[in-house]
């Protein structure tokens, strides 16, 4: 199929295009994109003339680059139908993707790397102003979350229905970062249920940040 | 078809759904939630219980709740299909959906008002500190839209090819907020170029902000 990823070890956005490509079986090459290295290796014309947003993930396929996690989702999902990210009716598919985009729209990118650059160079944040930035938009994303999981989890091994869905795709990644910043997660032990579980599945535990080529 | 959308005039999330709801020429009525008044009618109970991330817009059909701006964009293409808000081959699509993206994950949630009140109450920003953080991610997206129009625009009207997609349904409404902010929009004569088109075209024009029943 001929499927490059530009990717970074510890980018959660290249985490969950990761997870998506083994849930579909999907075979890649990798190329390492440095975001702190040498001013960021994403940021170099080679790369910007491909994407012109200079964010990693992305994905190319017979000469199609589709940048936006989210849209490389879609994108597998229409190319290699099987398995499903996306199962179910119109409004199974409709919830399952709120769920993902509650991550990617409502907690991610705030927490994303250059935001908290921003917080510390232009509002003279500390390591600690920053983390507990981060962890105040991750709590209010995951206190809804947690609701969602409930109402839509068979039986707490996914986030919607009992199989893998894009919801647990986003979910994943998200509960590594809250770790990184010292989250409190006792108070979503739904949440903490699926990720564990989902960590048992070969396509998320090989998707890991620590198990990629550039790891450091 | 029994279609109702929880709404806020201002709310730019709230605007992309009212141009895709009349895009695909679908009548709806609209619940609007005040999300200043009275603590933001949006967190009260009766809205929890339908959409527990507390936020608009959310929409309702035949007993189904669906939150989320581009989840329920993707839920009407699917029980509507025409016109289509994302045409051609899977690699359009993947591609028109980026463009979105750009704006859903990258500029939006960075200049949505919940964060402004954090940055003022927690980290002491003044209107201008806040503005200025608002301009700089608007900006920053802006820049590799700007590029993004120029690659895939077929004439200057719309952001991807010849008629109006999803990437114009979110365009749209983030420009609006960037005058807002004052965000200087010379740099950006494309994306400029694109919104004083679209706001040609009614089902644009309708849904702007000041044209819905609870603008003040």
């Amino acid at each position: 199929m001929g499927l490059t990823l530009y990717t970074y070890w510890r980018s959660s956005a290249s985490f969950r295009v990761r997870i998506a490509l083994n849930l579909k079986g999907l075979a890649y090459e990798s190329v390492p994109k440095h975001l702190l290295r040498d001013g960021g290796e994403q940021r170099k014309s080679d790369y910007l003339a491909l994407n012109p947003q200079g964010l990693v993930p992305g994905l190319e396929h017979d000469g199609v680059f589709v940048g936006q996690s989210l849209a490389i989702c879609e994108y597998l999902e229409e190319i290699q139908p099987e398995p499903r990210l996306l199962p179910g009716a119109a409004a199974d598919r409709a919830r399952i993707r709120a769920m993902a985009l509650a991550v990617a729209c409502d907690i991610h990118p705030l927490n994303n790397l250059r935001v908290l650059f921003y917080l510390r160079r232009e509002f003279g944040q500390d390591e600690e102003g920053v983390n507990r930035w981060a962890r105040h938009w991750i709590a209010t994303g995951f206190e809804a979350l947690e609701q969602l999981v409930a109402r839509h989890s068979a039986d707490g091994r996914f986030c919607y229905g009992s199989q893998p869905t894009l919801a647990d795709v986003f979910l994943l990644p998200q509960v590594f970062n809250a770790r990184r910043v010292h989250t409190d997660l006792a108070p979503f032990p739904r949440i903490v249920g699926v990720a564990e579980h989902l960590l048992t599945l070969p396509a998320f535990a090989a998707a890991r940040p620590e198990m990629q080529p550039d790891a450091e």
